[in-house]
């Protein structure tokens, strides 16, 4: 049960994947994510590269972490520079995390034709930018780009590289397959070497171009590797980096390591979840041991034989990874988690009772039209309380118009909400404007809510807002999944709304939102 | 330079993906594809479960192939039955292929308690059913279901249930990792056993539970195994089975292999792509070869280098697999990608030149407001043009409105767009309704451009639409960024929008996209 020592890089390397880009708020939502699901180490950007890392790392200095240490990324010194007079190597020092991941070039042609600078002088700059960093008190983690190309076209250059950094006091020498062309049997012997030579820790940072850079990790720790590098879900540039919500599973479950802390494996499906949706990226159902399909059964044989026996047709239970197992046939699945939930917020059901089976007859009926509670449990525990007769209802809308109005090419838009409502009987009829039609909505919502639920209102707050198209092929005719996030002084909750027209679909969040929060004040 | 037979079973195992769903004709028009392709053996389907592969086989009889044989698939005779009297094996004869691959089983657990038989009558099932079938002239390709579970658990067992296919005169014998749990350590150690003890050629059938289907696959060919079983993109129960598009580039480009007749493996790009869109999939961006990220480069030092020297981070070049390079614009990138975009479209511009650093300047300023142009290209382009002095402006907003009523709590919202614009100096005044704002403004612009781009419009389809909050702290004041995606008969681009008013962001990406579509198609 040896230990393999886990950092994450989304942050950092995954960011740079298409269609990735963070806000600072993003970042530390998931920095915080990663701190409470275990990992070692959460690289959480290039403080070098651009000021909205600057800015997060200065926001981050403020966080305490329970099991995690906050890494910055950073290049050794450039050719011209000291080590402490290169601006690149304060701004790291600067960002005043505990541990620098420092890359240098391992590839002889790196130097030559990328960097363009004499051999001699890169190791010089490698063991400098190591031995300066080491001098402040930093944890070093140096990162020798393209070591496995590096090895194979000048092995002893690539040695090199890593011996400077070695004997400068770097605290782990991470390999790394930057171009993700490596095979695994070259990972394993260039790997094996490498760890026969050196008394550091080795790590492997692996690109996925060739699809290996799960097996190829993996093949690195059966090589001797004891440090692991990679991002949640696999984010990152060209095909993405190593995916840890593979690699994990595989090292605890079927190799015996140890990665996180006891009992967070089965939070992986969740991790791998969110980061998902802060990134609004759409899930990959296929993906292994955390995916939607992972564990879903769909030839009759399957089902029939994974009834009878699980281990027939899953390597793993998809309860190890806090997956679940679907059987695509009969939609059986769901039963167990209803009551969960129910417990959740204090209803006590039982599996197989006609409330469960209603309210997932409910659930079934709203998923096929394109709803997803995974991230909504307020909309979930509204719908919870309306099939099980539990539910008060605080307004009824009358109707909405929303009128938005450009004037010209240059102009801002106008936009204008009309609401009406009804409380016992009572009618309000609002307007109100807003930057967008949801913001007029919001504001004419509020308003006309005034009246009667002034003092909890005030405590209500809307922070996110997230759209996403649930069936691309239409176009703008497509189906929409709006996401709202609201919060008071002591928790935060979700809502959804699915419609084909997107201010449908946010009117629905929307309420709800506003409606679940007011219920969390209002006398029961 | 030894070759390695291909078998494609994307319209079998490929089909028990979930979400696919192939009619008749999806599967000769993939067939078709796949014979052009040029692989040695397609598996057309199981003629013995459902009566849609019944009338594929009856179908594709009548079509001649250039490169594939066709092949259906079928399990041993039953317990009860003798080889000719088991209608599921009648069913396999009467499909009419020339070749049949028959699956039994190889491990000792699955006989005795999915089967439920005795171990040795399984033998004699395999032994049967195999000789029967070359009796009849047809070539027999036997696959060992749980072939790698199997002889982890009993490899004497393991092994007989090949021998008994090999005794009968099976052409070929493969090693199926049914649940895709295995590792390359042990894929590599029982293939070699395998190929020491057996004259028959062996094949691999790999699953993708661990992620390493592609990693596996390619260590059994390392192992002697000179036939590989895959599907199109990866395709297949739970997490797919090894992705064809990824193997067959790593044999021929990385190990030297021969898979396809020369000159085919750059169409293995193309051949991913119809498939998805056959099969009506969102092709995967991320994979490996083929994906529309496999190429593409965000970090500015990677751009920098990957200009001087493609393999600097390029395991492979683009050209080799018919895809293309791809740089990204971002506040990460710099005057390299500004200036290899602006020669892609024959604008000729030099790095650090002052139109390259004005362009620059637009993009920082614009992504620093939320812009994102990595998924964008279009958007870019007119950007670029704009900046340059290139551009050919086709028509003036002068105004729209939007509204949305909602007259009810039960009614369907009724959405409306009226909107002006002028055309070399003449106006045209549209309304339209739509099932949201954004589909309501597309047709009253389609309608305002009708009279003047008549012929061009009639050929852009808008195909996707995205929308993400930018900066989620201000709740529904918050930035938003639409992304629209378009398509005419030969291309695809997308357009970006951002602002706090969602209706104004999807306008800007709404009028980019047009403008870009009828730019390509009118005279320059």
């Amino acid at each position: 049960m040896s230990r393999i020592t886990i950092f994450d890089t989304t942050l950092r390397d995954g960011a740079q994947g298409e269609g990735i880009s963070f806000s600072v708020e993003d970042k530390v939502k998931i920095a915080r994510k990663l701190d409470e699901f275990g990992v070692d180490y959460i690289e959480g950007g290039w403080p070098g590269s651009n000021p909205k890392d600057i800015e997060f790392f200065k926001h981050i200095a403020r966080v305490k972490f329970k099991n995690s240490k906050m890494v910055s990324f950073g290049c050794t010194r450039r050719p011209r520079h000291t080590a402490e007079s290169d601006p690149l190597i304060r701004n790291l020092v600067e960002s005043g995390t505990p541990v620098i991941a420092l890359f240098g070039k391992a590839w002889d042609f790196h130097v030559t034709d990328a960097l363009r600078c004499p051999l001699e002088q890169n190791l010089d700059m490698i063991h400098d930018s190591v031995k300066y960093l080491k001098s402040l008190g930093r944890e070093v983690i140096f990162d020798a780009e393209h070591f496995f190309d590096g090895c194979k076209a000048n092995e002893e250059y690539a040695l090199k590289s890593l011996q400077a950094a070695a004997d400068a006091g770097a605290d782990a020498l991470v390999l790394c397959d930057t171009n993700g062309g490596s095979l695994p049997m070259e990972v394993r012997d260039i790997t094996s070497l490498v760890c026969s030579r050196f008394k550091t820790p080795i790590g492997a940072h692996i690109h996925n171009d060739s699809g290996m850079a799960i097996a190829n990790t993996v093949t690195a720790v059966r090589a001797g590797a004891v440090h692991v590098q990679g991002t949640i879900n696999g984010y990152g540039e060209r095909c993405g980096n190593a995916n840890l919500c593979a690699i994990i599973p595989i090292l605890e479950l079927k190799l015996g390591h140890r990665c996180l802390p006891p009992g967070k494996l089965e939070e992986i499906t969740e991790v791998s979840r969110f980061v998902d949706e802060v990134a609004n990226l759409v899930p990959d159902e296929r993906q292994p041991f955390v995916g939607k399909c992972a564990f879903a059964h769909k030839a009759g044989m399957h089902v029939d034989a994974v009834t009878k026996h699980e281990s027939t047709y899953e390597h793993v239970t998809p309860e190890s990874v806090g997956n679940d197992r679907r059987l695509l046939v009969s939609e059986l699945s769901g039963g167990s988690t209803v009551v969960q939930k129910a417990a959740k917020i204090g209803i006590d059901l039982t599996k197989g009772s006609p409330e469960v089976k209603a309210a997932l007859d409910t659930v079934a009926h709203l998923e096929h039209n394109g709803y997803s509670f995974d991230g909504a449990e307020a909309s979930f525990e509204l719908l919870l309380r309306k099939s099980l007769g539990m539910y008060r209802k605080l307004f009824d809308l009358k109707g909405f118009r929303v009128i938005i109005e450009k004037r010209g090419p240059e102009e801002e838009p106008i936009t204008e909400a009309t609401l009406k409502i009804c409380v016992d009987g009572k009618e309000a009829f609002t307007v109100a404007e807003g930057d967008g039609p949801v913001h007029a909505l919001d504001n004419a919502l509020r308003l006309a809510l005034k009246q009667f639920y002034g003092k909890e209102l005030a405590k209500i707050k809307l922070t996110d807002f997230k759209v996403r198209v649930v069936n691309t092929r239409a176009g703008t005719a497509a189906k929409v999944r709006t996401v709202i996030e609201s919060m008071d002084s002591e928790d935060s909750w979700s809502t959804v709304g699915v419609s084909t027209n997107i201010i449908e679909a946010s009117w629905s969040a929307l309420a709800d939102s506003v409606e679940y929060g007011l219920l969390r004040h209002l006398p029961k």
